[in-house]
């Protein structure tokens, strides 16, 4: 069993390392689109052009067998067109954020942070209102640079996602909700999960959208993937792919596998 | 005097407040080219591209009589492209501050802090070493995203410029720099030009590029513009364009330009 992880950049290597770990058995092909990143401030039209294109290119040239958008933008803006450009079983890292916020809510009522083109979709408050559940969303922006930058466990950080996390609240306080479960709904957040865990109040469940995907994923396979939680990781095969700059993805994406990228190989999607 | 000004995005605005300022007497056309930012993670031959087709349109359909290149990306990989694309004088930002760090640097060694991309082209090391001065360069990638969140007077951006500026002071040290200016080499940056002054030793002037561009299209223009510095701010015609979410450019333009930006047009350069 071949799974297929997309994602615009390096963030879905969290996907990928919870994957990793959960189902050790399957082999991987990971796709970052780098030449066409920040998809976020891109319209839907060009989102669903690159993303399907991404997508075909994971199951028709490395014959991935299960797609994983882990990619929130795509997720939000074409997932439809993902499922129909190809005739294996998709799974969007928004409808597993959701699905996780079901199970976890025992109020119904949800925190989101995101970036903030993935706010401004409102993706995450839909999928949680076909739910029947409430959502506040919050962008933060600052979040994602903090990462890249390295400042994982850094006082500045702690202070930025008091801040932020201070002001979700307060909205949450005003809009009158009652929220046990916060979603991180952006695939860079997990690096920062422990700290984010320290800013919420203690009822909150923080839900890290990587993990639960990972865990949705092997539900759907179990039968097909043999061996999963025997085998140990590191016995995957897993096969890097990037549209821009190998030497950055190699650098910058050891940091969100949680391990050494071997190697990675340039594809040229087009324009 | 028509004078076109060429910004990937908002932060040029910075350029043509300063501009506004010193040369009141004349018409400006800015163009941010906000459907195709960031400029700084594509290859040069994208970017020469990109900055060729933006200033022909400023020249061409907007009729600039001059051309500042308000983008350190493009001024540092494309400004000899542009100069042949178009039959107008055209200035670029990086060679305004190296410029002006020549005019100000007794010591002949020079600060430079920048985006990743800018630091990694070396353009102003290249620039600074053509005027016989030594330079050292540091990127600083999280005051951009502080500065679009709005931070400009907030602890967390005194913190985070206190902390790059205390690493660029022991680069500086450890190769044995006596740097006594520092040039401010993102367009972003002079909206933190307060709290840099704080965080520098008090022998470090600080150079804004903004400003002294200003200054230097000032200079070479001279006689060409009637009345400058007797009309005042608000009677230049002004023109805005941008090749995306005009609201945004609106929105998030007016932090830098200092003043409500009336009407964007949108423009379409093709991909």
């Amino acid at each position: 069993m071949k799974i297929g992880v997309f994602d615009s950049g390096f963030g879905g290597l969290t996907v990928l390392r919870a994957l990793l770990r959960q189902i050790p058995g399957a082999d991987y092909a990971y796709l970052g689109d780098t030449a066409r990143l920040p998809y976020g401030a891109k319209s839907r039209a060009t989102v669903a052009r690159y993303a399907t294109s991404s997508a075909r290119f994971l199951v028709e040239e490395e014959a991935a067998e299960f797609l994983v958008i882990a990619c929130n933008t795509a997720s939000a803006l074409a997932l439809d067109a993902i499922r129909e450009a190809v005739a294996v079983p998709v799974l969007g890292v928004v409808e597993t954020g959701a699905n996780a916020a079901e199970a976890s809510s025992a109020t119904r009522d949800v925190l989101v942070i995101a970036t903030a083109a993935t706010v401004e979709s409102h993706a995450y408050a839909a999928a949680c209102a076909a739910r029947g559940m409430r959502a506040i969303e919050k962008a933060c922006p600052l979040l994602v640079p903090l990462v890249e930058e390295g400042w994982t466990q850094h006082p500045v950080t702690e202070e930025v996602v008091r801040i932020y996390i201070g002001e979700l609240m307060e909205q949450a306080r005003a809009a009158h909700l009652h929220a046990d479960t916060l979603v991180l709904a952006c695939t860079h957040y997990p690096l920062l999960r422990e700290t984010i865990e320290r800013a919420v109040p203690q009822e909150v469940r923080v839900i890290d959208s990587a993990e639960v995907t990972a865990q949705q994923v092997a539900a759907r396979l179990e039968g097909a993937v043999r061996d999963a939680g025997e085998a140990e990781v590191g016995e995957a095969e897993v096969e890097f792919f990037a549209t821009d700059s190998v030497t950055k993805f190699r650098d910058l994406g050891t940091r969100f596998l949680g391990q050494a990228i071997p190697a990675v190989r340039l594809v040229d999607l087009g324009g």
